[in-house]
């Protein structure tokens, strides 16, 4: 996974969606490390959670875009899956409603976020109004305009109440969904996740492209950066993807606090009441 | 797990807190039938998940009642973790908020049940208004009295509304909270899970028990059963409840909906647009 640099123009044709920098050599072994990953990510979650109880406020917001079939959904199965469920606050967002619609569009990404110690996870978030809205045009362009700012405001925010926000680009190639529609049609087990508003969206593919690549540039921040996630092999985008995750929790190194009460006192009453 | 059966006086000490009813052999055996459960539930969760995309409105509420350290956070992290996170919503409930104070009982658990599709998990739940309210007194007697009838009311238009709802009481017994106490008091990672509190509710585990005894004879209804699940042995009380959710899913038989668009025209325009 790449770090997109703050302010600098973004070509989306120059990441490869099969490369699988930095990582393990297969899936095999991908799969090994995403395992044991897991297991250090839910002992990190675990004190995080912990810290909370004693005033900590701090939490991960992991942000996931990407086009249909990028995997979002698969990453929050497989690598929020490691994690103690309790502790995550999952929210898909879909179309808005009409009382959404009714707020500014950063009012239902506020209502969603993650409480101190939780790991939030958002598949899609407030870049759709910046994605889809561009794309379709569903806002004039000078109210449009003035998203990216709001969003990056809005994520400075967010990190100053101690929140580390992660986000990511699924990446993922033209033909690599091709193939994935492909196979959802092929299974009928599948035909749920189908819908035909997905070929008219991957019609739409360089302007998506582009809208990515607008969105990239202008809101990838120190406060809140994009990563741009290879999404073509799937063990990869979990293994990069757990390593990010594993990254910024051993950043903010959360510790278990300190007993706010008499432990010898409290053993001794618990050993006399019989 | 037994099934209380309704309208009953119920004797907690009747039923044996370590026992391992219809279970397998012991504890390595267990663990093995857990994980088994575990993939066949993720598999029907799929498949509710999938039934509700084409307006299935049917779902599952676990509600998790018992004891400090009867086990409700464990059983959410290893018996919950097995199935997908994006379909669960979890919710543990706290003492009220001032808000929550402002409203009837139940409106704080209406606003966190599930959608149509999702299991919903509930560790503590509007039982806690007929439990800690009796046994502190939260809330005069004849208000208290009321509350058994409005919980059954409420849960049976749950059901009509196709939520299968599924309580369990964690029974654990006197000995046994007593050594996992003291467990928590003996390693330092685990303070965060202790409060002197703890201790003031054990001197009321009389009173604790019979609050659950005519909470469950109260509430234990067709609707809305109440299961008795021991759960002195950890790995038994996650066989078990596993087990109860496996059962109620596979009497649901949530379907893979039937494509609601021409699969092969799809197939063909995704080939045909290069």
């Amino acid at each position: 996974m790449l770090r997109i640099p703050s302010g600098k123009p973004v070509d989306l044709a120059s990441y490869d969606a099969r490369a699988t920098p930095a990582g393990p050599s297969g899936k095999a072994e991908g799969l090994e490390a995403t395992t044991r990953a897991g297991e250090r990510l839910a002992g990190l979650q675990e004190r995080l959670w912990a810290a909370a109880t004693a005033g900590d406020r701090r939490r991960i917001l992991l942000i996931l875009q990407g086009m249909d079939t990028s995997g979002k959904g698969g990453t929050v199965k497989h690598v929020i899956g490691h994690f103690n469920p309790s502790g995550c606050r999952i929210k898909a967002f879909k179309e808005p409603t009409a009382e959404e619609r009714g707020h500014p569009f950063l009012w239902r990404v506020t209502r969603a976020l993650p409480q101190p110690g939780e790991i939030g996870i958002f598949d899609r978030s407030q870049y759709e109004d910046v994605l889809v809205a561009r794309v379709r045009g569903l806002v004039p362009r000078r109210q449009l305009g003035g998203r990216y700012g709001q969003i990056n405001r809005f994520e400075q925010t967010l990190a100053e109440d101690g929140v580390t926000v992660v986000k990511c680009f699924l990446h993922i190639s033209y033909e690599e969904q091709r193939a994935r529609l492909l196979g959802r049609l092929d299974n009928p087990d599948k035909h749920w996740k189908f819908s035909t508003g997905d070929i008219e969206d991957r019609l739409l593919w360089p302007d998506y492209q582009k809208a990515y690549e607008i969105a990239l540039e202008r809101c990838s921040t120190d406060a809140a950066p994009w990563y741009v996630v290879p999404a073509d092999r799937k063990w990869y985008r979990n293994w990069a993807i757990s390593r990010l995750l594993l990254e910024h929790l051993e950043a903010l190194d959360p510790q278990y606090p300190k007993a706010d009460f008499d432990v010898e006192e409290s053993r001794e009453r618990l050993l006399e009441i019989r």
